[in-house]
């Protein structure tokens, strides 16, 4: 269709826009949203998971009709905030959630008017993630100069430090793509699926990644020597050593000084998987020892929606060659040119430092995190969920039945419940009692495999979680277990 | 470390949680920032886009010492508001930005204190995506049965789609990586850069990109299929074709049943990028038929914060073949395992539709927008943006100096100030202009380059835009450019 079919004499808009034409109602009925959101907050302990009942959701149709702003408060008070994921509540240690903060209600009424687009040009958002950025990257103890963007999480974290690895090693892989290198990656066994997931879509394969066995949870440092000095006998190419800071399944941390000197020595990039236990480097000793090291990494992927609490979702690459990085994602067409002057300023963009062109507002509810709790207080939080999770082993280990999986070594805890049975009537009481409580709502584990039994799982990024929480839900688990 | 360190004696938490200690404060406080928020929306249009001064940026720098709710409302008020990205305005028409929406705001709220992880597990929040995209998926006109997952924007969209185009005819590359398989893919010439830099992440590279001419701003079907043949001569496999539903430059629609036909007959997957164009699917006649035949692409990835006016970030990617979708993504390991019950239940979970496992909640802002504003308002604001586009256009060529670069389609305006002038001055001069209009805050284009020409570009995906607001922009390019 050419420009010429719409004549002058047809303009003449069919509407209005979309504001409210009635200002002072939407007022009214925006601050019962909100009045709703805080009741929320503070009597979240009352407020468990719950399953959602089949009426609201063929509630959740959308009909596209149009409603007033009073029908959808309304709505959403009732349909929504009643059916949340459990995260919030002071129970909830499944998977590695975090809880959400109060700051997050402010930050996103802010972020919702300000409808940032952080892909690139000049305003306050993008010096805003900067801040936030440098103030990891210090915490963290990488150099200064080192960059980094915030994603989604740290699965596509993950995929942004693999990229700027690859490039690295084969400089027109953007241009000519990988072609029969075979690029090996090496990681411990047990290592967050991001890793496989990352080495997929690049295209490079999950059979390119080599599992190295663990010593009491730690990878095997001369292993993977050997790993490394046979693949390269072989004509492959190693390019990447995955350390874990805080292991998915158990809590515990790869030997990170030791990693970083074998990928010194063997010239490969070291990525450090930091989801949630890169954060013990707030948190007081001991706990803060166990990510030593970690500074030394070229690249690692964190959250903040794990153990800084934040909402989700946020998490964050840092690579510690800003060349590195750009060399893998740097690349704007004419339209997306920059300027002097102008809100087409604002050089460095963050659409050259990932995927996304297009980016949400992330770094103000962080920004707000830190600024209203400070470091001390999140630190806190993270020492004290440390002591709640060794406070529920020494409960496990002093029970007739129950048996830890392993030691705890940070914030994960993972036991059986009757240790006295087969191994798989222990999976299925473990999962039976799993969600039993997650249906009453005394608490939520989840679980993973141990040695082939299905164990409880406790995760605990959790600021609202206290020493009752733990001895209550234990109670419950022996109750279970007795039952 | 072990866990043994930690004796039960040292047990004891360092600090309470994080929640407020003073509810009835936080509530004061959460309330001026709701009103402030008000304030920014209702008065948006003597707000405009302005550059932040050197001191808001310096205090942007994170200190973590902790603040009260009330001093961290104040500097948001101060030092956040005012310093957006300026696409909230009525005169901004800036590269391709939404314009956010009220409902943005009752959404964000409830968003913040729900603070739901969309990975997975059994919540209201999953099964209200569900529903966001299978409104979506019935109005683009895919089958029943087609999947989706909400991403940040189209970007993301397309690593998903072409993963998905990838293993369909490479079933084993997600274990083997892509080997030395050459394969191919076509787009017409002017496709987003997004199709390139997905070729880039996925180790494909960007030199098996064809960009195929165009006539008439639409990709030549018998060149594209003459590149085929050869291609396949050549001893490379051909695996995808990219068409284009409004693209970046001009707003042009590739011919998408035509486009079909060749894939079916070719048997390659066809991929769609619709990130604002695909919304003229609930537009009026004419601009809806420009994106007919979208509903017989493979896939298409579009944005919810473009032309649907939602807030950042949202976009989706489509898959008409949820088997193809699943097959390039579904992983879970042991401590993901779903359950028939409780909180781990809800399959299918959306990590194994995309990168991320820790996934925010974009549906609810979505839901919200589309349950309030109905699907009648939001296609009259769409069709109004087209009528806006044409306005400006016959402002243009009816005016004695300016000169459109190419005929109006949808939304998107291209013009220079000065045709008189010698290319090198035209671009000099509308560089110039676009700049001190931001500046002065009267009103935002962004620029491209046509013919070696940097031109002043409207992409009006803004629904507080009125006639005055067009007639007044170019009045004030006509006095810069007479200047």
């Amino acid at each position: 269709m050419q420009h010429g079919e719409i004549g002058v004499t047809e303009i003449g808009l069919s509407a209005g826009h979309l504001d409210p034409s009635d200002w002072e109602d939407f007022r009214v009925e925006a601050r019962r949203m909100l009045e709703a959101s805080i009741d929320q907050l503070q009597q979240v302990a009352e407020r468990p998971w719950k399953e959602v009942p089949e009426a609201v959701k063929q509630g959740y149709g959308v009909q596209a009709s149009g409603q007033s702003a009073a029908e959808m408060v309304t709505r959403i008070t009732d349909e929504v905030l009643p059916y949340h994921g459990g995260n919030i509540h002071p129970r909830f240690w499944g998977w590695v959630q975090g809880t959400g903060l109060a700051s997050d209600l402010i930050a996103g009424m802010a972020g919702s008017v300000v409808n940032a687009n952080l892909g690139g040009r000049d305003h306050g958002a993008n010096y805003m993630e900067h801040a936030v950025i440098d103030w990891t990257r210090d915490k963290m103890g990488m150099p200064e100069g080192s960059s980094g963007v915030l994603v989604a999480g740290t699965s596509q974290a993950t995929v942004i430090a693999f990229q700027a690895a690859r490039v690295r090693v084969m400089p027109d892989v953007r241009k000519t793509g990988q072609g029969a290198a075979r690029l090996i990656a090496y990681a411990g066994d047990g290592i967050h699926n991001a890793t496989r997931k990352a080495l997929e879509l690049l295209g490079i394969g999950f059979e390119n990644l080599r599992l190295v066995p663990l010593i009491k949870g730690q990878m095997d440092l001369q292993a993977l020597q050997a790993q490394i000095a046979q693949d390269r006998a072989d004509g492959a190419q190693p390019f990447l050593i995955v350390g874990m800071a805080g292991s998915v399944d158990l809590g515990t941390y790869d030997d990170l000084e030791g990693l970083a000197d074998v990928a010194e020595a063997e010239d490969l990039w070291l990525h450090v998987d930091g989801a949630f236990g890169a954060w013990t480097r707030i948190a007081e000793a001991p706990w803060r020892g166990l990510s030593d090291g970690i500074g030394r990494a070229n690249s690692i992927a964190l959250d903040f929606h794990k153990w800084m609490y934040v909402g989700y979702d946020c998490g964050l690459v840092l690579i510690a060659d800003e060349a590195a990085h750009r060399a893998a994602f740097a690349a704007r067409p004419s339209y997306l040119e920059a300027a002097e002057r102008g809100l087409a300023g604002g050089d460095p963009w963050f659409c050259d430092y990932g995927i996304d062109l297009s980016r949400g507002n992330r770094a103000l509810k962080v920004w707000t995190a830190l600024e209203m709790y400070g470091e001390a207080a999140l630190g806190a939080a993270i020492s004290d969920n440390c002591r709640l999770a060794a406070l529920m082993a020494q409960e496990v280990e002093a029970s007739a039945d129950m048996r830890l999986a392993a030691p705890v070594v940070s914030n994960v805890c993972v036991f059986t419940a009757r240790a006295d049975l087969t191994a798989q009537a222990q999976s299925v009481l473990n999962s039976e009692i799993v969600q039993s409580m997650q249906e009453t709502g005394e608490a939520v584990f989840s679980t993973t495999r141990v040695n082939g039994v299905v164990m409880l799982r406790a995760a605990i990024t959790n600021h609202r979680s206290r020493e009752a929480d733990i001895r209550a839900a234990l109670a419950a688990v022996a109750r279970l277990a007795a039952g």
